[in-house]
């Protein structure tokens, strides 16, 4: 656990951090291996009823944050630079705010990327992730490549007893993200229908497990690494395409008897993947567009004669979170990660960067 | 009504045309005053059981006829030209084959566009228009811009007494296209919500009523020209923009205190107006693409991040005509027409070219 | 308004009320004229961050309060007598919690029913009728039958300009409770299809023009006041039966061409009206059970055959509330009430018990 | 195969039987030991389009055919006795008519339960159990406890290799009964969320196949038997009850948190079973009533204050059929049968009525 006492910090009754190591963000850059410094900061301060200081025990690496360290979100997020990165948390409640009265000190948990507010319309529809008064830690708000994390009550989310709060981590965002993708794909698969999960990196390799519980079709995985694929195939792709070796239309054409894949996850969104839509899209399908590398890139008459959505989704709600909590408890989703210490925070954005990492490095602070 | 005897026609006790006169397309053109010729050709004879002939009274004109004598279909539907075009016809039914049990000679209908099989799953499903069967008479067989036309009897709809065959035949595919969208648009609206109809033309002005009787939202129409927002002020919108005069992004967003609006229904579908999605869509909300005049083309990361999609829509299914036709007894959709001789076709195609039509053209032969 | 101060309050900066006047129940009883005793009491102190209290300018008469008094509640909610009643309040917030930030003092609210917590997952879903800890002011705490009204944050809703809040109140529980009822029918009704309004009174007056706000289909009142069906007839109904003078399941056989009415809209909820169900609902349809003077009675086969359900529904969501008041702002839904003095609150559940009311009784504190 | 020449039968080049054996009902009656008789009729003729002969391998003994034999059917289905029983057949199609194009004179087939037009509202709307043109072979037309059928090609769906037609005939009724069920329940629940499946018997044990492959709940079987319960836990169950040993609202409050079960499918229907809703449903939730042994009877404000339906559901739709096939080819369900002659049909009647069966008995003619 990383909470180590700095010298001169006056302890009372209730252990108090009054410093901290936190991996920032100074500058945006394109120079992975030196884009964060480990800085030494003050602890989060509680000063609202609704606070929640939690020791973290594992902060997932994600694309999203190669792309925040380009500068690829400044356009989408207020960002006070220098900034402390990492929204995919879970550790140990160590301090509440005098409101809060679902969890408490020492009790594991995951957080939901986001700090909401409950009284918006958004909220009150259950669509947090539109809060009115949203804050992202990690994001738009320091996140959790720290020691301790600041966040809130409606953030959190308590964990059953036996499960690891480091193995869980990346399912804060990688998990939900694909679970809620997958959990609006699913609505509109029937048994005998044929899905295509797009990438099984972070958040494919998940996406692909809820996809084959909630659901089931026929899928199909499509990547460019064959070591992808091999994992793909270990948990339950009935089909993989490699397209650097053949042609992912002709494929689906020949698995769905020319009628196409009802619904598309693609966790890549690249200019080449999202342009498979019009060929690979069954009439009335959709193709859910997860990751953001590149364009959406199509003549509307693409999309009206084919009939077919390009849907973006943005990570998912709490409710969500809670119900892949129950997926993993129930064995439904296995996590396949890497671990490292906060020190090595470079050398995982530069793999990550250069496609070295299978399933989800996680930063043990 | 249209069917005058051609000389040397042999009458029986059914009167049988064997000649009659078509527009019909020889080659994909630009020019559109010389695009379609009236051909003499053989009337259409019943050689399936479910097959039924109609005398056409009414054949609206559609972008989609502009676009197909362009050659922008030929790539989507097989297409074997000369064809008749006309794909917005009603009538009344002049002879049916012998498994017909639903109209008979003599009745009025109006014709949904495509002719359906009724066995394979996507008609069981009640989405006709991804019938693995289809045929789509005036895009891949001959259509109604002709005395008579060739359909079958899971095509047409009786229609209720008093309502009249020319004015009402714009609802086969403009009518039902523009109803469709609005129903799916429909079903994600709340009262409180805001929705933009983008285009106030042949479909717009249709779907603008729809969605005004559907749904109790507050409604923006956005279009170039005054004309048509003087007609969308007329039918009901709550609001106007002409994107020559204003911004639009900023006039929604100062409508819907920053939210932006749930639902767009944009019946264009240019560079431009698919452009406007990113800063227009409330989170969550969605884009329908129903005209198809350019490209999509955003950053995948906007659709993420707004939470949106761009929905393509394609005609409609034949119990959403039979809904539409509920609507036009009731007297909830005025549909705004001009009556046009067969003879006077090409000046049709070449003015709505030059958008010179408002509302609809109805062709009568 | 109703504050009148009583002899001895201390008044300081912010007006403080030490007593007030409450309409209140003792004991469960069959006598409505005597029901409730005018008591005076302590005012409502707020002692949690988020406690909201609201001077009540409109309290709304509710047949549960009849229901309340004859015991009805006593197994399903914990109440402990005396209590005041009243749950159908608006008025003019007083005090407010440190931790309130949407509404503060002298802002116009309407009250939705229930208190509740936002962090249960029900709340988190939207679906704040199922909180997990739930309170019902009028119903498990006191209610609006008073000078005051203790509610929290998550319960008020701010009237927009020109909304008159005595005139408003019945929308608190008649009205949302209707609407909501109307909202779930509605998606399952397409323009051509037959709905039936059972019950014009204070909720089915309000539901009926929901009905026609939302969905155009066609709409039949039934009622056993012939007053209450001319009211249908000046709200848009388009048919109404009288159940005393005709037989309702020969009437909509005739209306529906024997297809019978997609969805029931039963605001009485009585043996006589549940039973309709399998003579008058479409295949496939809904009998919503919204009020509840009797019992559901019928051999499971009508369901199995009728492929129809009973559907209870018990008030709406708190996003719901807000929708309507939007209605209202639209002048979608006219109320018919009548006011009525706090000394006069006997008199208005005896002449509710004996179905004298058109409308609703709104009491005035 | 069940088809053996009789004695004075003309072959020509289709082999045609003027007579079959038939299970035929006489008269409604309480004694199942003697209920049907085995007679000498002719055999089916094709004399429409779209006419489909198919010989029966294998059909299925349901507990509708007792409740049939008993009467129970005659108010809710046109039944001209004497009529030959039996709705869950499949076989070997011999003969077909003019129009029909989607299956041919060999082809292995599972028959839907009944015969739809394909042209009515509801067939287009895929709603095909509501046709308005419907004849159910069994109920209201001759069934399949007989050599040969008489159905249509909207009935039948070819089975995919390898698929042996008397091991799944059951699924043409208490299959696609019970899919289509677990598929409406399936729509409302997620991860988290717990389930009961009451009765465990014909249909039960398909629908708890059906759940677990569709839904990953925590499901809780309940019956009498414990046979059934041992089953049950074979087949997935998380949790099981007798309701002799056990009081089933306090286990499920127990494994709910008190909460109760989101959905809850009752294959029995009886007056005990159907009582269990009001405290055993959770807020919101569904009590699927698909068997329909006796009667629902709660008070209208149980339904109201637990804010839930009694949903009753008659069979499946023909695409429901197809995707129970594409479960059973994917190998999640598996049909526990047991084989008789026709010659035994008496005696499986009265075994079913005394509970002696367990899974499906199938009648191999």
């Amino acid at each position: 656990m990383a909470v180590s006492p700095i010298p001169g910090t006056v302890f009372g009754p209730r252990t108090i951090l009054h410093h901290m190591r936190a991996a920032r963000l100074h500058e945006y850059t394109e120079a992975m291996d030196d884009a964060l410094s480990i800085d030494d900061v003050d602890t989060p301060q509680v000063n609202q009823a609704d606070h929640v200081v939690v020791d973290i025990e594992g902060a997932g690496w994600c694309q999203t944050d190669n792309h925040a360290i380009e500068g690829m979100w400044e356009q989408y997020m207020p960002q006070d630079l220098p900034m402390t990165l990492g929204h995919e948390n879970a550790g140990t409640v160590v301090e509440t705010g005098d409101g809060v009265s679902t969890v408490e000190e020492g009790e594991q948990v995951i957080c939901h990327t986001v700090m909401t507010c409950g009284t918006c319309r958004p909220c009150r529809l259950g669509e947090d992730m539109h809060c009115e008064n949203i804050q992202f830690p990690g994001l738009s708000t320091d996140g959790g490549f720290a020691d301790q994390l600041l966040t809130n009550e409606r953030a959190v989310i308590p964990l059953p007893d036996g499960v690891d709060t480091t193995d869980i981590a990346p399912h804060a965002d990688a998990g939900i993200t694909a679970y809620h993708a997958v959990k609006l794909a699913a609505r509109e698969l029937n048994p005998g229908d044929h899905a295509v999960v797009i990438g099984v990196g972070g958040l494919g390799h998940i996406g692909l497990q809820c996809l084959n519980a909630m659901s089931p079709v026929t899928i199909t995985a499509v990547d460019v690494k064959n070591s992808a694929l091999d994992l793909a195939d270990d948990l339950g792709a009935h089909h993989t395409v490699n397209p650097s070796e053949a042609d992912v239309a002709d494929e689906i054409d020949d698995l769905t008897d020319g009628n196409g894949a009802h619904q598309i996850l693609d966790f890549v969104g690249s200019d080449e993947t999202t342009a498979l839509a019009p060929d690979v899209v069954a009439a009335g399908g959709d193709h859910y567009v997860v990751g953001y590398g590149g364009h959406v890139h199509e003549p509307s008459q693409a999309l009206v004669n084919g009939d077919f959505s390009y849907q973006g989704t943005l990570v998912g709600q709490y409710t969500e979170l809670q119900e892949l909590v129950a997926l993993v408890e129930r064995g439904d989703v296995d996590l396949r990660t890497s671990r490292y210490n906060l020190g090595e925070i470079n050398d995982v954005a530069a793999k990550l960067d250069r496609g070295e990492i299978e399933g989800r490095a996680v930063i043990t602070p």
